[in-house]
């Protein structure tokens, strides 16, 4: 019996016209990243899973795809755990490795495991897949492309100021306009969480804040309330909820609001100061606001975070890029004082951007110039010899694989968008002559064989 | 307490210079693959359990990564089975999605699913990540790049002649010579199955025969007697394994034995005839040797099987390309009579080789070209405003992050191989001049800093 051909769900096949064009965004993000200074590298899909665990806060954690441990290893399973309905315990008898949930915290192992084969600052790029259980949707799938840029081991605003920078560089090369750079400052947040009472349930607002535009302010309000926070502190954290005016009056009156608490201090001079340094270049794609709800849901960051938005509400799927500032995360691997900060854009949402505003240029798939017709298997010996100094020359072209009716092979270039196609029939082959054929006009001119490569790349 | 920083084993980091090679690599395989009429496609990297499983022999299903089931799903875990030590059946219980064990029969799913989106025959190429759960071992990893090149919907022997001729296109550029390509077909071995009265064993024989390499002849022979064959089929097996000589007494040999086989028959004339037509082609580093021993133990395969080696015993890792025909994939699918025939480069094994016989380009890797010294915050400042300008022009540039010491940020400079320098110190800047240093030779020359963008780009 035969299976019904499909993918499992939150994934997606892509065909050669997709690839074209996300080949060609890859090529824009790939220089652009060069341009900046930046070298790449890989690491492998899976990680041990305690390299992963513990770095994303609980929703990120319960998001990792684990993979099932094989042969002797599954005789691990700690079956009293599943009677004991402790499953997550179980899942981790089961599994000694897990699929990457991002690019940042496999950065942190590499640059650490490597620290003496690197030169820091270290400014690296990354573009390769990671996969998060997540419930799919529009924009949101179970496995999808990060392009990472990050530079680790230096504290410098500089980076900040460099990464933002690259954001206008790019969004101007894609054409894209009136792209928001939101920006926010973990430090200010803590002092929010110190104001309001709530300094050690600093992650759990971070997290619920994170959430503030898919469920509204009453959710945010009514997930803090599930998770423990008092009325009094959900009550002083309202005004910071419902803040209004520009990037200056915003940091007014915050400075007024926090102006007791240290840490908060820190982070509105950095935030102003990294502000300052950006608003000095002309930007024309991109504009930086300030948005103190934004919180960037991941337990790793520490200074300033952003997030990339496209026009308001035209798509109404999030962010396109992400990113901020981590003073410890190379601690966990025992690299100590190794600060970086760094951005992801979310490559498969660019696409769809890109695509709803039709903006990728025409004709990016590179396919066959010319293509041969087969008349019978001897011509077709000879026609391969021409083909193979054609390749050489760097022409892409091919020959119909089998001696079909004239009209299929025609039809075969046609929905190929094959501009040429090249005869050499029996009368032809002959006379040493053949046919060329412009797909497009239908018009056909007869030359010497002699001169087919000659006259073949004056029409490419 | 902090972890020390590791990878899982038999995966891989890959650093920037190994990323400029592999990426030249990349490069040259996507360039040829268009050039011979190819277009990409991409599968997800996880398929469901049931796309996968049954189509690689047994040896294959057992080395394939499953995912292990997630949230509520895992509540659906056979704890009789554990105990009943059924681990295949626990395990099925766990999982319903598991890695990509090859690109062949994602390739097989892909065309059923999508068939009145693409063109027949569908020349596609695939340049993705597999996994296998296999023994590390040198040259062999749990995870690898594999690129893939098939053309499926035609039973043409042009493509088994085609992709043979872009193997010698690949190598010729990659300057590999001496490369054997080993070419067998499924149906010779059906035929000797049936001459050995094991026709009912073909697929232990086919596993059996494809571990020649690894356990030797005497290996084989305990292997199939492990598997029941009986003395008199393995007596009759022995001729074959022993045979010798050249393409045409080979063929000569075989036909004599098999000559009242009607599918061994079928088998020798179709790989002579391939044989006789690449034979045509003058070929510079590639030649193609028949090798009766080649099994190729994936079920799939029904025709022409083929791989591809290295100078003979140099490396002694095995084959660094494979392929065969397969007639029947897509019928699990519900696709009918579309066969295919295509070939599998093993991207990190011809690293290997080319690493080895130091045949890899130097200066590969894309990095900055130009450094700006950082001498104060607001001299920093003006600077990024004409690195912004030189990035405009597609100079890589970048500027250190922090006014560190002059000789840190020259060996920093050093490290990373910038070949330029410039320096506007507070004189400089004053005097508005900038000084640029070639970092090779270490001489210095002044300009005016209005005149430099143009100093740059004359240098670069």
């Amino acid at each position: 019996m035969s299976l019904k051909p499909s993918i499992s769900k939150g994934t997606k096949d892509y065909l050669p016209n997709d690839l074209g064009k996300r080949n060609y965004l890859k090529k824009i993000l790939r220089e652009t990243f060069e341009t900046f200074g930046f070298v790449p590298i890989e690491t492998p899909s899976f990680e041990r899973i305690e390299t992963l665990t513990g770095k994303y806060g609980e929703n990120g954690d319960r998001l990792i795809f684990k993979i099932l441990n094989s042969g002797d290893k599954l005789k691990k399973a700690d079956i009293k755990s599943f009677v004991d309905k402790d499953l997550g315990k179980f899942s981790n008898s089961l599994s000694e490795k897990a699929l990457r949930y991002d690019l940042t915290v496999p950065l942190a192992r590499f640059v650490s495991q490597h620290r003496n084969e690197i030169n820091f600052p270290f400014r690296r790029y990354q573009m390769q897949n990671v996969w998060r259980a997540d419930r799919p949707q529009r924009g949101r799938f179970q496995e999808f492309l990060q392009c990472d840029v990050d530079i680790l081991g230096n504290r410098s605003i500089l980076q900040e100021v460099e990464i933002i920078l690259m954001c206008e560089y790019i969004f101007s090369k894609l054409n894209l306009k009136n792209i928001s750079v939101n920006i926010n400052h973990r430090k200010i947040l803590e002092g929010i969480a110190i104001l309001i009472g709530a300094k050690d349930k600093f992650s759990l607002l971070t997290s619920s804040l994170d959430k503030l535009e898919k469920i509204g302010k009453n959710g945010v309000i009514k997930d803090l309330k599930t998770h423990g926070f008092i009325k009094k502190s959900i009550d002083s954290l309202i005004p910071f909820l419902e803040i209004k005016g520009d990037f200056k009056s915003k940091i007014d009156f915050l400075s007024t609001k926090l102006k007791e608490i240290e840490v908060a201090n820190q982070g509105l001079i950095e935030l102003s100061s990294i502000h300052d340094k950006i608003t000095k270049h002309k930007l024309s794609s991109v504009e930086v606001n300030f948005d103190i709800t934004l919180a960037r849901g991941l337990d790793y960051y520490t200074g300033l975070i952003l997030e990339v938005l496209p026009a308001e509400d035209e798509f109404g799927f999030g962010s396109i890029a992400g990113g901020g500032r981590y003073d410890n995360l190379t601690d966990f691997f025992g690299l100590k004082e190794t600060s970086g900060f760094g951005i992801s854009f979310g490559f498969d949402r660019i696409c769809l951007v890109l695509e709803q505003l039709k903006l990728f240029p025409k004709d990016l798939l590179k396919s066959s110039k010319v293509m041969f017709v087969n008349f019978d298997d001897h011509i077709a010996q000879d026609c391969l010899q021409i083909i193979i100094s054609l390749r050489k020359k760097g022409v892409s072209c091919e020959i119909y694989p089998t001696k079909s009716k004239l009209k299929k092979q025609l039809d075969y270039a046609n929905q190929r968008e094959i501009p040429f196609v090249v005869m050499i029939g029996p009368d032809e082959y002959l006379k040493k002559e053949f046919i060329i054929k412009n797909m497009k006009t239908g018009s056909q001119s007869v030359f010497k064989t002699k001169n087919l490569i000659d006259e073949v790349m004056k029409l490419i």
